[in-house]
């Protein structure tokens, strides 16, 4: 089935103590998209982008089975850019610069063919925008997942209230998990969000893998040791698009596809923090994926 | 079959966010022994104490299957003494106090009955002390596991590495394993270290898990969500001594078993840190440890 995906299509500038990368694509409906593709019969994006974003990479999306009516170019303007410097630890990293330019008045406009699909990604972005995407929905998805993050709870926590009544899946980290719950338990956390809307919840923990909460059930998915991180950037969406383009293809949402649905995702971020930008995640094999689907089963196998 | 532990029988001060103990007993080894007695037919002491180490926890140290032979009782002496104070996040803490007293010219002397055990664990010591150990078994143990810390790295290097020639598993923290390695990814750390001497390694993550390496070959034991964790004093020790206690009750050293040993040193250590001390893991039935067993299989359980 079709995935609809909202989100930034951008530019990056990446420092890693691995390198640099100036001026690369990047945005989360780019990694979404990539990443969703492996799975999803099609990706229906709704973005922005201003007249200098590269119709190769245009192209390139279109071949891997997106649907570019939702993305809007705005002539005589630049498309969104951020510049970041990661850490020694590539954990931390700190943004050197954002400028907005066509994001800054982003009006999403769903076109008719997408107002009916069963599944939506609503990637990171102003909680009134991504409330206007579902608003534009004729009838109630099947599953709808939203990422958010830290700087919204503290400028929009109403709006972002509003909009997690309206979800089926809230995609967040660890850090973010204890601000918008105020528990250091992610047990608690993880209680007290799904109060808020959300019937599931997923918690990343970043190297340490990703809790999946829904109800009283609970399911850990550890992440794969990798030797070399070069770039982290994206690593989030990429996860979230394996997940959604993953339960999409299979349009299963009981608790145990969506435990498949994580590994495939985790399979997916695994790449791409291998490459600076989509480098990585644009030219993935079947087998790639299968293969790393099959480290994480190893890596937690015992026998009693 | 029986292990031998080595490690210290001592009193704690204990500050955390909920609350405070004063003067309970705890040391490396009285953790151990309880967490092995589960397991093992019996847990051989070396230990050293004062006059004002309470007859009561030895007499049902005894009871658990205890050999106290090993342990020195120095008259008109006082036991080693720690306080310590938690840090909101239960994850940092800072030592008020130490106080080595018996401790600080343990000479440890092995009796004859010891000297041929094939299960060694030796607690987190001066190397120097461990080494000695070492050289006072008759015959090779056929499994010899190390705990040691980052001051030893800090100020006796040279002997933590002669040491490290005659072990089987290094158990150390994530931390520990980066600092002895000079590398940041944990897989590289890994080879690095078993490059050191000992064949298998155990990285601990604290919440995050632990991991263990032999040879090409990973695995990945997730830590167990807790609603509250009230004290972690202890978790290390517990489950190295489950972990240690498990492989001398089985007498299996396989890579399979290594991670059943994991699992149920995990289970352990999942009940120590749920009160101040030992108080939960004195009084654990084998039920309520087969149960954590199978929280851990159920929570990384994922079927394709």
């Amino acid at each position: 089935m079709s995935l609809l995906a909202i989100g930034t299509l951008a530019f990056d500038d990446i420092e890693t103590p691995y390198g640099k990368a100036d001026m690369i694509v990047g945005g989360s409906c780019t990694y979404i998209t990539y990443a969703a593709s492996y799975f999803a019969s099609e990706v229906q994006i709704v973005s922005v982008i201003g007249e200098d974003f590269p119709e190769t990479v245009m192209n390139d999306l279109k071949s891997k089975g997106a649907d570019l009516e939702g993305v809007e170019l705005k002539r005589g303007e630049k498309s969104f850019f951020w510049a970041g410097r990661y850490h020694d630890d590539m954990m931390g990293r700190d943004t050197l610069d954002t400028q907005l330019n066509v994001l800054a008045d982003f009006d999403p406009k769903l076109p008719p063919a997408y107002r009916n699909t069963d599944y939506v990604m609503l990637g990171n972005l102003t909680p009134s925008v991504q409330m206007q995407v579902i608003e534009q929905m004729e009838s109630k998805p099947k599953f709808l997942a939203l990422d958010t993050m830290n700087f919204w709870m503290d400028v929009a926590m109403d709006e972002l209230k509003a909009v997690l009544k309206k979800i089926d899946i809230l995609i967040i980290n660890d850090e973010e998990a204890r601000q918008l719950s105020g528990e250091l338990s992610l047990l608690k956390a993880a209680a007290k969000i799904t109060d808020m809307g959300p019937k599931s919840l997923i918690i990343k923990k970043g190297e340490h893998g990703a809790l999946l909460f829904q109800g009283d059930k609970t399911f850990f998915a550890p992440a794969l040791l990798l030797p070399k991180v070069v770039d982290p950037t994206g690593a989030g969406d990429t996860f979230a698009g394996g997940f959604m383009g993953y339960l999409a293809a299979t349009d299963d949402i009981s608790f145990e596809n969506l435990k498949r649905a994580i590994i495939h995702g985790s399979a997916l971020a695994s790449f791409v923090v291998e490459d600076f930008g989509t480098r990585k995640l644009e030219r993935l094999t079947k087998s790639d994926i299968d293969g790393r689907v099959a480290q994480f089963s190893e890596l937690v196998r015992v026998n009693f």
